[in-house]
């Protein structure tokens, strides 16, 4: 189950084995079936966490009781309401599984301890942070000056097969339009596709 | 010109005066006039960049000529195109100044040089990326669910007094909204305070 963790962290750092297995002795595994909450908004978010096998979603749920979806977690993803996390206090974001998934947690006091015993880990955190924020900066233009259906195409270029494996309402909750405006649009391209 | 850098530093790591010096050795103070462009999409970023007084926009440009804000930079704020300067490949963001701008700028490689020499910048610049990666979330999520009115209410929260520094046109370009459209909003809400 460390594999895919192992060469996910070797694409940034390099560790010796001591190094990995000190910071895998830190990793937490656990197994959850589909619908399972991981974190419920107003929790502490007490760990930050990949995904080995499986898919997850970091949401947040407005006054209406929509969802709007932060980001889809597929394999080889990192996930965590990292403002919770870092300051211990209530999350905003909510966070559950789409499949049945295997994930690896760390606790805070574990992640303080790996930075302080091995200091590669703030440069690694520091490039997948720094990722994590282009990748969102990018969103956040196209959310402000693309149409509905060229978030559609990005969302598909970002997240390759994930539209068979998640509902359509979530894809949607995730682009910020309705289901019912999404199926539109899939229906618009694909006689679009048919009609060449 | 160097105390404001250094106070935001100390929010987040100890540094010796020692490794102050050697930080502050690496910086290139520049004076830039309003409407300077520091950074043009397409050209690699050769900095990052800290405001120690006036004012930033970081922008892009869509095909029809328009702009969208990604962000304001005032004073005590960072800036850069992280991908181009990480990678080193074109910009996607344009940066110019607002106001005259008194600012300081680090290059790739002495940034480099100052990760291997004095490591707690790892940590800084860790801690100042998940800064802003959980501000553009929240952003993000709000652009998804709420009205240009509160997000209107959002950024004068953000950037306290801001709104009396830069033209209307930065401001709607920043919401993702029009010039006319902000307009109307402000007209809404200061009848809404005056009839209070």
């Amino acid at each position: 189950m460390l594999d895919r963790i192992k060469r996910n962290i070797a694409k940034h750092i390099e560790l010796t084995d001591a190094e990995f297995d000190y910071f895998a002795s830190l990793l937490q595994p656990r197994h959850v079936t589909r619908r399972t909450s991981i974190l419920t908004p107003g929790q502490i978010c007490w760990f930050e966490g990949f995904v080995d096998a499986g898919c997850l979603r970091v949401y947040c749920t407005d006054e209406d009781g929509g969802d709007q979806i932060l980001y889809f977690v597929p394999e080889d993803w990192w996930f965590a309401d990292i403002q919770s996390f870092v300051s211990q206090t209530p999350a905003v974001f909510g966070i559950d599984a789409l499949e049945d998934s295997d994930i690896l947690l760390i606790d805070k006091r574990s992640k303080e301890s790996l930075y302080l015993e091995v200091p590669k880990f703030e440069r690694l955190f520091r490039i997948m942070t720094q990722r994590a924020l282009v990748a969102l900066q990018h969103r956040m233009i196209a959310y402000m000056h693309q149409t509905a259906e060229e978030r559609y195409l990005e969302f598909k270029q970002k997240y390759p097969n994930l539209e068979d494996r998640v509902c359509q309402h979530q894809v949607a909750a995730y682009l910020g339009i309705s289901p019912e405006f999404l199926s539109k649009i899939r229906r618009k391209l694909t006689l679009g596709v048919l009609s060449v």
